[in-house]
């Protein structure tokens, strides 16, 4: 494993972890959130203002990169650091779930998965070899394995056979990577965990996974139908097993909700379009839940969204400036939301990590969901 | 006319003119660009960035305010500065111009103008009285009488009907903007010079306009369909006449090129959805004049779009991440794009009033075009 790439285990409370990830690029305070670059920018944001709202880290999609504008030609223009003008840590997820959630045609075998371009609709082939090289051409700081992720519910079967190709494609991955003379230079790897909603399943990817050995361990396979219950079962179960010394990536989750549920449960870090997504088409997350701008009952009210905001989008603005962008479908409206929502998000894990610092984890949990429960202040 | 506002001629080279213009929200430096923020905010732009480009004063639309979110309302949320969170000076147009180019159904007679509503389809009159009530709900520092605008080529008998509309709607508008309270409190009504590309009319509407009254002087009925050399003769039939010690604005316009040619002519003013528009279909303004970001040319250039530029959009990202941001429909291409552009036409406007107050306005002229002419650099 690399020299430079680091993960310190600062605290504890319960299963709750605060921790630090050494990268080239910088360090990440974990419980961390991960804003989604995908077409190599955040939406609407300036990097800048992805830096403002407290990020560490974003989320790069090799898959959408890798078509536009190919990881060569990002590779040639400086990686993707420099491309998108992101000094500070990022990780790139491997491509395997947009194939599966973008490409009407695919085709899953043992040597590669070969998908139609949703852009042009050309035939493509990614193997875990090229997806690690894809990565390497990015310059990402942590990189993931390629692997299959099937949609809940599922047959057993059909979990097994994924789970297993996974674990194959994890081997390859690693084999790739140790090759890249990227390696010694304190990159990171990832393996994802699949197994679907099988426990069985999920404590042989787990075996397998720790054998191989990464730098990191991402639970992959959830949010994609199951219910949060079950969600968090899988995480309960898989979490105890992962070794306490690496960080544990729980991907693609969530709502504030859900990711104060998977800290309590030992995870630290993730990644979710939900908060840019969310906020371009009018919701804000707040202390007080969510908060649809779009409603009438904002028309006429001159409050900003929540005074008490780290962010300026929730305190500068009024309700009733906020509603009518949105109506208007203005960019700006969308530009402040996702203000809002990348700051909301990382005012949870900032609060996350003070907690479990000061051993009152249980209590800001309590007090958060309790908070969210009372809802948004009626209008005047 | 009230006390708080004034002009200031601090310079004059040649026709061309360096002023200040004093509101009750601050010093406009002229010549000055006004950006448009057509439904109470300049498309993209966080207030913070317009303010940054250079911009001392916005133009707000009012036919979009009035339909929504409506003047009343703006008004009881304190007024469009601080709906838009704008504590600058804020000219409005009078909503006659939006009247004319979008709503399909009009009916315009001596006493008003009727409209159905682009929005809903509602049918909204609009009388000059009306119009400067809405400016003055909104909190404008700069109100524009109502006049009736009309595109060439016009038979001349429309052209005169229409001058003499405007300029009973002229005499309408200053009763009723005399009688608001805020008349006192230093905000100012601007009259509009009417009567197409014919002398005679121009020249008529101008010794009207002045027998009235105004605290600067607009010329409207431009850029709406006439050559450019059409344009800047009706510039030069008007200007000499029109009093020295008022600003005076060419609404609508232009190019960075009209602009200076109008400077040269005595012109103070100017806004216009160029910079704006273009930028959110991929083109900058440049030192080196237009550039297309969708050019295939720029794939992969690591240059920026140009490095001297005073705006960090313009350095800090490369050709090839413009490019493919605009390939890509990505939000941020349009917002840094409108950055660079509205960074340009303020930075034009520098120029222009420190080469006119340097007595070398014809050489910063000349220059300026030369750079211009030069055309882009070529690729690597």
């Amino acid at each position: 494993m690399p020299d430079a790439f680091l993960f310190r285990l600062m605290a504890a409370d319960g299963a709750a972890r605060r921790g630090e990830i050494v990268t080239p690029s910088g360090t990440v305070a974990t419980p961390a959130f991960m804003p989604v670059g995908t077409q190599a920018t955040v939406k609407g944001m300036l990097p800048e203002a992805v830096r403002a709202s407290g990020a560490d880290i974003l989320l790069g999609n090799t898959y959408h990169l890798m078509l536009r504008p190919g990881a060569e030609r990002i590779a040639a223009l400086g990686g993707l650091h420099q491309f998108m003008n992101w000094p500070y840590p990022i990780l790139t997820d491997s491509g395997g779930f947009q194939v599966m959630s973008l490409s009407g045609l695919r085709k899953v075998e043992e040597r590669a998965v070969t998908f139609r371009s949703h852009l042009d609709g050309a035939m493509v082939e990614l193997t875990p070899e090229r997806a690690i090289e894809i990565q390497a051409l990015l310059g990402a700081d942590i990189s993931m394995q390629l692997d299959e992720c099937v949609r809940l519910p599922a047959p057993r079967a059909e979990l097994e056979r994924a789970m297993g190709l996974s674990l194959r494609w994890a081997e390859r991955s690693k084999r790739a990577f140790e090759a890249l003379p990227q390696a010694s230079a304190g990159r990171a790897l990832f393996g994802i965990l699949q197994g679907g909603d099988d426990p069985a399943l999920r404590a042989e990817s787990l075996c397998a996974l720790i054998d191989i050995g990464f730098d990191g361990y991402a639970i992959g396979g959830l949010a994609v139908g199951e219910t949060p219950a079950a969600m968090l079962k899988t995480i309960e179960g898989v979490a105890p097993g992962l070794p306490a010394d690496r960080p544990r990536y729980l991907m693609g989750v969530g709502t504030p909700e859900d990711m104060i549920e998977a800290v309590a449960r030992g995870i630290d870090m993730f990644d979710c379009v939900l908060p840019t997504r969310n906020g371009r088409h009018g919701l804000a997350f707040t202390r007080r839940g969510p908060v649809s701008l779009k409603n009438a009952r904002h028309a006429e009210d001159p409050r900003p969204l929540d005074e008490e905001s780290t962010c300026p989008a929730a305190r500068e603005y009024s309700r009733a400036y906020l509603h009518h962008l949105v109506k208007a479908g203005e960019m700006l409206g969308a530009v402040l939301l996702t203000m809002v929502n990348l700051s909301y998000y990382q005012e949870l894990m900032a609060g996350a990590r003070a907690a479990v610092a000061a051993r009152r984890f249980a209590e800001f949990r309590h007090d958060t969901k309790a908070s969210w429960a009372q809802g948004d202040l009626p209008p005047r």
